[in-house]
């Protein structure tokens, strides 16, 4: 068991959120435009633009320049659609004006990309969002921009303040991301190009904040650094304390945490690797569940709360695609909405939508109901409404338990400082039943505390003595939480809370 | 993973050593002297000495009495030889006057033996090992003295004053170590004697350490007892801040360093035990995790790394004697050079020497190349040629990742608290190859930096979001590394820096 934590508000409020990512070229097209209309419009009269029917696959040429028309409106429109799903909140990858249909090439990060609908779109769908209580999380690249955006072509047209900008080296080449020219990195040590990032009150970080965006996510943490991250959240802090900013960085996140101060969260791609290892058995439960430790031990309690749990994303094959099975999904999802963390559901993840590797997992959304797995989208709503009702499961502190038993199991408690409040949670992966008592070292299930699966799916059980019976079915998962079974008496008496 | 802690210059000079152990009167001959041309000097002219040629047994009795004719200044002539194989410095075993070959029973520890080429030849030792760059270490008793040492017959002899010294009870009987009546222990609680063994300039250790010597190692740290320890360490630092100190402890050394400011480090028979018990097929993998675990954990990181790593030395048979094949004794110097730690090598290990326990792991050093097992020394050589190339696997931090494998792995994680400056050690003792996903809880190996063995054994890998791929073949090892694979871009940005 850790040592009690301390949470903010801040942080819990974070934790509560499940966020739903959206590719907006891809999600839906607003104003009941088909894609036909809608790529009728001048925005598209690029050069190398493909136009495609919103059916039609998204696996030829040229990929980053075909187009199906979703819009910021599009998404305004699905708004009761997600708050049905329960989710929280949108994150949205790159909106900026940007040629490609993915923006990650931003030429401008002050204005909205008009094939997404300008500013006005912006401001449409955060109103809608703030009316619903959701939040709204763009993306933004730190560490590069397109070699076409105007601060680099005046650099290379010999802009001797732009120059410095980047970091040219004398036989004109420049440091670039991963060695793709098309991607010069900015040097960020020049004053300047933080002030335009994201000192200064006009800044690209600050300026979209104050139209309304409640959060960010950034990309390649690695490269954008943590002094960086740290003046940024100093900066945002002072003007938008509710702001969270999130890095993202594919792998183990300690050290950001451990240096304090910069980033609340990052993309917990450290989950992801076990869960999917896991579920593929490339590693044992051993490895699942010490994984599940070591990010608790490394990112602490409050950088783990505020993390994103991510299973897919836009930059990798979708779910069902990679585990190969909807029983495994089933589990991926369930140990997504029940680690510490804040889930991400990529958009149709929660249908059931397949692809693989980019361009394949940018697929536009299906909306046509026959198309869905509803038994995913139960699932999903299902695990959601698990999560929200339990505060342990939004901002507990996690205890890994499986590491100690037999067979091939990931468990885990998660537990506020509430008497009581708290989940048990068992995700069997082996052929054979998890039948073993377990103990445990939790001071608020007293003996004879009744526990039952929230999920519905395991027999109930009750605590006897410090320790529970688990007879849990092979593939076979539970949500153990405890509930009163007296009607003159309550186990958990508040006195009990340190 | 450890809380990064922050090492001082002291730690991290001490831990960037490798060290040669020497037992003086069977390394060489200096001045070109055979053993008949040595041992017809006066100084063996003294009852009961055996001489020997170069080349005959050890095992012949009298053990302590058998002379060969090594000297100090035999080892001034091998320092090119010992430059050559990486060495940064020397151990000798004691040097003071004393009647056996071994000089544990010194009667004067204020001048070097005479056999040995006196404080002339000592001097000459440590200008050409200071001409080289390289530290000396000599060895000490201060639990107890010689029955014979001027002390103890002046005690014996009624001297008031040194009667005091000793601990004698009303029917004569004293104090000696573990009962050998040839070894009465020194009163440590007099401070007369603390005075003349070290709290005085002129005392034994600050003597020495005036004449040039750099270090000092420790008989018997459980006799000697923590207060003497800190008491030295603290009369030792002010005038001679460089000078390490190092206990001789068979064992597990936590509660010496937990209790702080004694020893620097502690000989590490604990990773001795682990690693050839685990060779034998005595311990399973799992003990061999937890005990490199369980070291950092109780000796503390400084503590660990000023500790000698050593696999055999003059109180034990030699390393192939003991696990009985070439092929366990790669792995075990593999381990003993990439664990945290001072690396020791017991003279002519690094050339194959066979011997069992003492006498016979004390044969005389060969010189003719057509003796030496010549890939055995390549391999020490890129070995030491690794680890001082990497600042990881001199003042590292190690996280252990073994433990949480199948099969019959040690595999750990040195890293320091620069971006990328790491290396992921793997040890597979299993007759099956070790194929398995394994997660890195290390933030600053990113997806897709590429590592390759520093060894050259085993194929390159690269880092997909956390996790590397291993496949290491069966009774074999893998000393993985990143390497920047591109020209404009840096994976490893100082900026990551915490």
């Amino acid at each position: 068991m850790n040592t009690p934590v301390q949470l903010d508000d801040f942080t819990r409020q974070t934790a509560c959120q499940v966020v739903y990512q959206i590719f907006p070229e891809r999600f839906a097209i607003g104003n009941g435009l088909s894609s036909a209309d809608k790529l009728a419009q001048s925005a598209y009269d690029i050069p190398g633009a493909v136009k495609r029917g919103w059916d039609e696959s998204t696996l030829n040429q040229p990929w980053g320049q075909q187009f199906y028309g979703g819009d910021l409106d599009g998404i305004t429109d699905k708004l009761d659609y997600l708050a049905d799903l329960g989710v929280t909140g949108v994150y949205l990858t790159p909106v900026f004006s940007a040629p490609s249909n993915h923006k990650y090439d931003a030429t401008d990060f002050f204005s909205i990309d008009p094939m997404f609908g300008g500013e006005s779109a912006l401001q449409r769908l955060i109103t809608a969002l703030h009316q619903r209580g959701m939040k709204l999380t763009l993306d933004a690249v730190l560490n590069h921009v397109s070699d076409q955006h105007p601060w680099f072509l005046a650099a290379q047209a010999g802009d001797t303040e732009k120059r410095d900008w980047f970091t040219f080296r004398a036989d004109g080449s420049y440091l670039c991301w991963q060695d793709y020219g098309l991607m010069p990195e900015l040097n960020l040590a020049n004053p300047a190009v933080r002030d335009v990032l994201y000192r200064h009150p006009s800044s690209l970080v600050q300026h979209w904040l104050g139209q309304g965006v409640d959060n960010w996510r950034f990309d390649v943490a690695q490269d954008v650094g943590i002094p960086v991250a740290k003046e940024m959240a100093a900066c945002v802090a002072e003007r938008y304390p509710q702001a969270s900013l999130l890095g993202e960085l594919n792998g183990y996140s300690a050290s950001w945490f451990q240096a304090g101060g910069g980033f609340h969260g990052m993309m917990n791609y450290w989950y992801r690797t076990a869960i999917l290892a896991w579920l593929a058995g490339e590693i044992d439960a051993i490895q699942m569940n010490r994984a599940v430790a070591d990010a608790r031990e490394g990112y602490g309690l409050k950088g783990l709360l505020c993390s994103w749990n991510m299973l897919s994303s836009h930059d990798t094959p979708r779910l069902i695609t990679t585990v190969g099975s909807i029983e495994k999904a089933r589990l991926a999802l369930l140990m997504q909405l029940t680690l510490p963390g804040v889930p991400l559901v990529y958009y149709g993840e929660e249908i059931g939508m397949e692809g693989g590797a980019d361009p394949d997992c940018r697929r536009p959304m299906r909306w046509d109901e026959r198309e869905w797995n509803q038994a995913q989208r139960a699932w999903v709503k299902q695990l959601i409404s698990i999560r929200q009702a339990n505060p342990a499961l939004q901002y507990g502190d996690v205890t890994v338990l499986g590491d100690r038993l037999p067979g091939n199991a990931l468990v885990f408690l998660r537990h506020t400082e509430v008497p009581g409040q708290a989940a048990l949670v068992i995700v069997n992966l082996s052929d054979q039943p998890l039948k073993t008592r377990l103990l445990l070292p939790y001071s608020h299930w007293y003996d004879g505390v009744p526990l039952r699966d929230a999920t519905g799916q395991t027999a109930n059980t009750r605590v006897q003595a410090a320790s529970v019976q688990l007879d849990i079915a092979p593939h076979g998962s539970a949500i153990y939480e405890a509930f009163e079974p007296y009607s003159n008496y309550t186990f958990f008496k508040p006195r009990n809370c340190a």
